[in-house]
């Protein structure tokens, strides 16, 4: 059991039959609940070890931002295809039907930057392992993850080659 | 000229040809444009005449759950549809072409609860005019609107009938 439990609800059937979505909303919606998720999410990581967050569309901007807020850090957007409008570096990836691609600014990183990805939850790790790489692409050093959430079941942590913390694991 | 002037790319011809795009995203990437601008974006509103933000998809999030943050308020998300899991209000809204969704969690809000919603642009105002009216219809009260930019030659501010004030208007 974990503080965050009770702001967490869980949405049978979402985004279709036989998956249960962990609905981070209730947390947000919460002052407190989103204040000392913020803080934590900050410390999963030593701030002295990364220069930049890099936020994943669209929950990964509700935190990313924040603790680029709280700990004096700029955010470097990913997001899906064509909603970033200037020059941009594209990853597509494998989804269980099909397949979905996110990009990043060409300018969107400084040569050697080092940075932490945030997003809200790890699930299978497709997405993080897509901007693992972009980041990479875009000259930035890839320190680790940080999650309120990891969907520990699923093992993304197991796609990925830098280091994932998360508040919670289920 | 503002100090947001410098971290406000213009991008032509995006989404479409003919439009110039107002790219916030320098301004989020730089650590202390971003902490400025949450910072005075909080203060645009009294923090005593309100309870809740309402942050609008999806780079309202950036802005809206950093001064939720900052301020110790939390934080409802409104998104376009079919992204919130639970049980949702909607209201359509017509586009140049064709028309859009947005959608509030039925239990987004407390009934009284006085709201500001967040977005990082001001256009036209459809989607804000959308926004109002699906937090009246969970029950809160609308006490204005805070944004980065205002694109004041759009007008949208005369399509809202609550207070609307930005940090920048062009």
């Amino acid at each position: 059991m974990s503080w965050i439990d009770p702001h967490i609800r869980d949405v049978p059937d979402f985004p279709k039959p036989g998956i249960i979505f962990k609905d981070i909303t209730p947390l947000v919606q919460n002052a407190d609940a989103l204040k000392r998720a913020v803080d934590e999410m900050a410390a999963l990581f030593d701030p002295s070890s990364y220069d930049q967050i890099v936020a994943i569309e669209s929950r990964g901007f509700i935190f990313g931002c924040a603790m680029g807020y709280r700990l004096g850090k700029g955010c470097t957007l990913i997001r899906k295809q064509g909603k970033l409008p200037a020059e941009t570096m594209a990853c597509e990836y494998a989804l269980e039907y099909g397949s979905a691609t996110v990009e990043i600014h060409k300018d969107g990183l400084e040569a050697g930057q080092r940075v932490i990805i945030v997003d809200d939850l790890l699930a299978t790790g497709g997405t993080v392992e897509a901007a693992t790489s972009l980041c990479r692409k875009a000259g930035g050093d890839v320190v680790g993850s940080a999650y309120l959430i990891e969907l520990g079941f699923l093992d993304g942590a197991s796609r990925l080659d830098a280091e994932v913390r998360a508040l919670r694991t289920y």
